[in-house]
């Protein structure tokens, strides 16, 4: 018998799978779900959703549904936070005025964060809005769990955990990428144990045994005999952008840095990568990746897409929900985390929280990513050992820095840290361009708050 | 009596001043002073020096010379390193040929090290040579302290405190650097304080005080009421390149950071400082300063003048060497701190030593430049504070990262450390430009060994 409340419940395609989880979960029955949205068209299309999956599959949960942030929070004993403040449009137009000044792909694309709806130095909406949801759970529900799922993930779970009393797991199924790597391998995942370290779009296979055995080798061998052959089908037939776990950017990584990236891990990297879409088209294939002018309109479509299939869903009230999404648990691990705290199931989860000595050689006070139990009276930490060391000095400090950049950027304003930001871009080759840059981003329509903040 | 084994004692303009200091403390009679080189010309011109100079001033000091470093570290109790490994020449091969590739001012320069012999990605054969001395120390003289004035002062202090179990202390001059905030300011430099707290080439003013009241408004009425009509007269005059401690770069580090730049501090900065001659030339003055092109090669011919200046004193033995060099110790604390050592003078030196809890907010085990107390016991850590957030987060962390990356390159080898220096700077513009300069880098005579390090 919890209180849930869904920020920003309107992104249909993401909501519908949490719902699902929800009704498939009795040890949750009893429970209220409380949808919250700023768009009240958005938000009454997925809580009739709710209500009719939850009455197909006879779940016993009641729904409800606000556009009042703070009556959603009151009482919650989790607050999932999936919001993205300003929506996708936003950020491309930024990104289309960074590209008028020479920044491919937008000046929040950085070296370690090339994901394209990562928001972190351009963020200050994003940000804040994160902020202001955990400051009114520290009012309002002081108790409660936030499950943050909104990206930036590093950026967002570091910064609430040192600047507020909530308690934060950020949240992201980018680690269920080494099941892509299994698969290519060829081998059961049953059989096979793997462990993924590092900060969030940013983890590193540390433990990868197979039957009880290293399972590197078997890697190693995938490299040498077939993934030659591997990329060349996979250069004829790539139509998903995100199918790049082993791509050649990927193989390059590990033998760079010498552990298998995982999961978005592999869309991060230096400008190696990324100079423009040729070079992403070399190390990602024909899309250039996610993270390419061309991949990531797919994405945009194909995340349009998904919600309009809900949406018609609702207009044929004679056809089941579970004929669109059958009654069948996700591989996501809110619900299951949900579920472990609320009835004490102690289990192991990917989580995002203050490193305190899990990975060392890391700092205490940024948000890691690794495998830690959670049950009734919270996250366990344990020590997980360290990166390799080439790993923790070229990787993870230099995305630390930026990580340090951005929040200081956010919390403290003025122009300077903009400044600093663009200054070590290797697309930057003037003041005057970091200048102009920046004015007309804080000039945009929409960054009248954001141009004050960095005045 | 003590043993000092003076290493790279060839370095006439240098050595000469340490050899006077020498001769102007009586406590130290009765010492040996053994000059080591290896080129035998210019260490018998040193040495011919030293016993001149001597006799005019009668101090009671033996000096030797000799070419074989390990007979002159034997039994040392002070080994003074000045080595500069190939010599101004050989870097200055790198820097014409990197900058054929586009990297103006050679690869090695980067954010906050743009000084133009602070060898440090391509300081292989000179961090090698300060590698080979500390060894040799454990061995022959396992109780000496090493006096490390030689560049990188920041890395190598680092590197051989971390690797080698000799005693080191890093020592640099550019701290003196506030007399000339003083001067400006028209203040009594005796009723001044002043503490400098960073790394070496990068430290900040973090007390200044005048009369026993905090100067630091004193410093901003010049700025808003005296620094323009002072740059247009110093645009004027400027004919030393290294005259920049009240250049506008230093002012607008002062604005951005929040503390004054010391020294060689103000020759740092990201690239807003140094993209190019015109650049450089509107912070530091018509010579651009000292790490220009311009500036830079003043200074090269300023040093050969003085090496010839002694060398032909030298050939006049019937004119006394202190008509010449007066017989005044100078500023450096190098004399002075071997001096307080050998005879528990407890005395205040600003030295670079391992940090271990010096300033706070850096890490423990680089080395940080700070005044502490040195007497017969050795150096006194105390704790001094930490510099400004922004300071510590936008500056020390990203000149730290440098460190971390150069000192990897130097200790691991392979190519791709030296292509993730280059992957992060803003003249590269693809990865062909990264692996050409490398490969001519290491192509070139002289680099044979260094190309195998990095093979």
């Amino acid at each position: 018998m919890v209180k849930v409340a869904l920020i920003g419940a309107g992104s249909l395609a993401w909501s519908s799978t949490l719902i699902r989880d929800l009704c498939l979960t009795p040890t949750l029955y009893g429970s209220t779900i409380t949808l919250m949205d700023i768009a009240p068209q958005r938000l009454d299309v997925i809580y009739g959703f709710a209500r009719r999956y939850a009455s197909e599959v006879e779940a016993q949960l009641s729904f409800e549904r606000t556009t009042d942030r703070r009556e959603a929070l009151r009482g919650a004993d989790f607050v999932i936070n999936t919001a993205m403040a300003g929506g996708h449009g936003y950020y491309e137009r930024m990104r289309a005025l960074s590209e008028r000044h020479g920044y491919y792909r937008g000046i929040n694309s950085v070296e370690w964060n090339m994901v394209s709806d990562y928001h972190t130095i351009w963020g200050y909406y994003q940000l804040r809005l994160m902020m202001e949801i955990a400051r009114d759970m520290e009012e309002l529900c002081p108790e409660g769990w936030l499950l943050l799922l909104a990206n930036p993930v590093f950026e967002g779970t570091t910064l609430l955990s040192r600047e507020t009393r909530v308690k934060v797991i950020g949240l992201c199924h980018g680690h269920l990428g080494y099941k892509e790597v299994v698969e290519t391998l060829g081998l059961d995942v049953d059989g096979v144990e793997a462990e993924m370290l590092g900060f969030n779009h940013l983890i590193w296979l540390t433990r990868f045994r197979y039957g009880g055995e290293d399972a590197y080798p078997l890697l190693e061998e995938w490299i040498d005999r077939e993934a030659e052959a591997y990329w060349r089908g996979w250069r004829e037939r790539q139509r998903n952008p995100f199918d790049i776990q082993m791509s050649p950017a990927a193989v390059d990584m590990y033998h760079r840095y010498g552990l298998f990236p995982i999961g978005d891990t592999v869309r991060g990297g230096t400008w190696r990568y990324h100079w423009n879409l040729e070079e992403k088209r070399r190390w990602y294939g024909p899309t250039g990746g996610p993270d390419s002018e061309v991949g990531w309109s797919l994405y945009l479509k194909g995340q349009g897409r998904k919600g309009e299939t809900i949406a018609e869903a609702m207009e044929e009230p004679s056809k089941p929900l579970t004929s669109l999404l059958p009654p069948r648990r996700s591989e996501e691990s809110v619900v299951p985390i949900i579920d472990s705290i609320a009835n004490d199931h102690g289990a192991l989860y990917q989580v995002n929280v203050l490193n305190k000595g899990v990975i060392s050689g890391l700092p205490e006070d940024v948000a890691v990513e690794a495998p830690l139990e959670i049950d009734g009276k919270g996250i366990h930490r344990r020590s997980l050992g360290s990166l390799p060391r080439r790993i923790t000095r070229q990787v993870m400090e230099l995305r630390r820095l930026r990580l340090e950049w951005a929040l200081e950027a956010f919390l403290e304003g003025g122009r300077e840290p903009l400044e600093e930001w663009l200054l070590i871009d290797p697309r930057t080759k003037s003041n005057r361009q970091v200048e102009a840059v920046i004015e007309d981003l804080l000039s945009m329509p929409g960054n009248e708050e954001m141009k004050r903040h960095f005045r």
